[in-house]
């Protein structure tokens, strides 16, 4: 179905038509979203390469460079673009993100906001965001009960900004509940994830019938991840996590560790509102079992997630993806 | 064509079959705007509600449903959505823009990031632009040339946010020239009109080959539109403008009046250097021509949009562009 010969082939949407190895669509997408950034306006530019000295694990892209697989193994150029697109709506979020958490270090480079001040930064990151739009807007995608490429993303954009926005609205809100904790990481993690697989299914050939499996599979490897990430805040050296860790805790944002072991130790919170050391709340936070707590669920969203993948009827897809599922959850 | 009871019959794109009137149609845009922002999540709606409490003028969406309009004189319901989301578009970037800028007033109430701080104006400008964006998925278009509603837009609003970057790296520029001015506004306000043109001619039934004419009616109306502005900062009462005069020149934006009284009066700019009483700023830009040479501009631009729009074929189309031409340039 693949012929190396046939990549002047053009088919009518201005795409290549020769078709793609997972590891070739990966690389292709890293160099597709380095030139992006690279050749920016150059208004914009030293924003953009400054984004581009930094190197993200891109989970999404290769997720939906995965999902993308057709019957024969391989994937479209399209598949590429929407990758790349998934990555720099990542990156603008990013950087607004950073801009309301007051983060100073982001992918183990300064952060945007504190390089070139908040206003830059607000204007980069509506300029990726549009990038990406323009990107995705011009994916030949099918169109399957109204979905389609184009068309589904906005409302996952929606769900993360009101992630966003439930995640500030609790800022240093000791009383969060577990329940509203998962709320804000489905929104501002998990739907970014269940965009790239839902992306991903668009630009496969699998049956309609099988489309909520993949946003499923996605939804819960978002969780994972950010249960992952929380965890890492607590118990992680700066250097392997290529940021600050107890950033979360500085910047007022509360998580399943600490939720959790608040409840258990019930002297942690008067602890927390007088002013504790880092340590002593790293070691208050692992004692009370807030990283066991959260590590239990990181197995159950893990296992959700591995279930539904093995529902997958292609062989080579649920490999990838299966090692896609024990790359995030790797603590 | 029409048919009032009708109303009930949706055609397959969900939207119902029956066509309005324009000034239906600008009723409904505003009711559908209202409604968006009054009905956000209730996370955000008290920020959403403050929006709504403020009227804009509305000239974005008049001028999509005025092209939008068929050889029917009539519009669909697609065109409604459209210029709700343009108007939404157009609010998002209004209040990034008021972060960039550090402006206190907007349509006549406080600025979002002054009430609600600069972190929940970055989320809510994100908001408004995701919802747009999910308004303008779902509009059934008609594909022109690879144009369609949600394909075009996106490289629309990567011009807005290019017009912004580059105002934003002149500020204060008492250097800034003639041409850089106009490279500023083409984006960060014609961008905008283009959009509002290209989108109501491809919801219109008018043939491919007048694409062009809608667009540069819209660049030059855009135009116009913006040197109003601009000159208003200098001349107009703060009533009547409901924001603050001199804004532009407080948040070291450097509009064409000051440009042209800058290379007139060359003793303006060491003033300028030193601080200059406002009111004997306005008196040093009218003196010098400032505001007689805008109007010249603006005369200009008004004559080439007005030029297009009379090549257009419709009577009733054209009526209404010359009437949201004349509002747009009065000064």
């Amino acid at each position: 179905m693949t012929n190396k010969s046939n990549l002047a082939v053009i088919n009518e949407s201005g795409f290549p038509a020769e078709r793609l190895e997972y590891s070739e669509a990966l690389r292709l997408t890293e160099l597709e979203i380095r030139k992006l950034l690279k050749t920016a306006p150059l208004l914009i530019r030293r924003q953009t390469s400054h984004l581009a000295r930094a190197k993200g694990k891109g989970l999404r892209a290769q997720a939906l460079l995965a999902c993308a697989m057709g019957g024969d193994g391989l994937v479209g150029h399209g598949a590429v673009n929407a990758a790349a697109a998934i990555e720099l709506l990542h990156l603008a979020t990013l950087i607004h993100d950073d801009i309301i958490d007051n983060a100073d270090i982001r992918r183990g480079i300064s952060a945007l906001h504190v390089k070139f001040g908040e206003k830059t930064a607000v204007l980069c990151g509506d300029y990726l965001f549009c990038l990406a739009f323009e990107l995705v807007s011009a994916i030949p995608s099918r169109e399957i009960n109204m979905d389609k490429v184009d068309r589904i993303l906005p409302s996952y954009f929606t769900e993360i900004c009101l992630g966003e926005i439930r995640e500030f609205s609790n800022v240093g809100n000791l009383d969060l509940s577990e329940r509203e904790y998962f709320r804000i990481i489905l929104g501002k993690t998990a739907a970014l994830f269940q965009a790239s697989f839902h992306v991903g299914f668009l630009l496969s050939d699998d049956p309609p019938e099988v489309r909520d499996i993949y946003i499923e599979i996605g939804k819960h490897l978002g969780v994972m991840f950010q249960l992952v990430d929380d965890c890492l805040d607590f118990i992680s050296s700066e250097k392997k996590v290529k940021k600050p860790v107890l950033t979360d805790f500085r910047q007022g944002v509360i998580t399943l560790p600490l939720i959790y072991a608040l409840q258990v130790d019930k002297t942690l919170r008067s602890k927390l509102e007088k002013g504790i050391a880092e340590q002593e709340l790293k070691d208050a936070v692992i004692a009370a079992g807030g990283i066991e707590y959260s590590k239990t669920k990181i197995e159950e969203y893990r296992l959700k997630a591995k279930k539904r993948i093995y529902s997958l009827e292609s062989e080579s897809k649920r490999d990838r993806l299966e090692l896609l599922l024990e790359k995030a959850c790797t603590l």
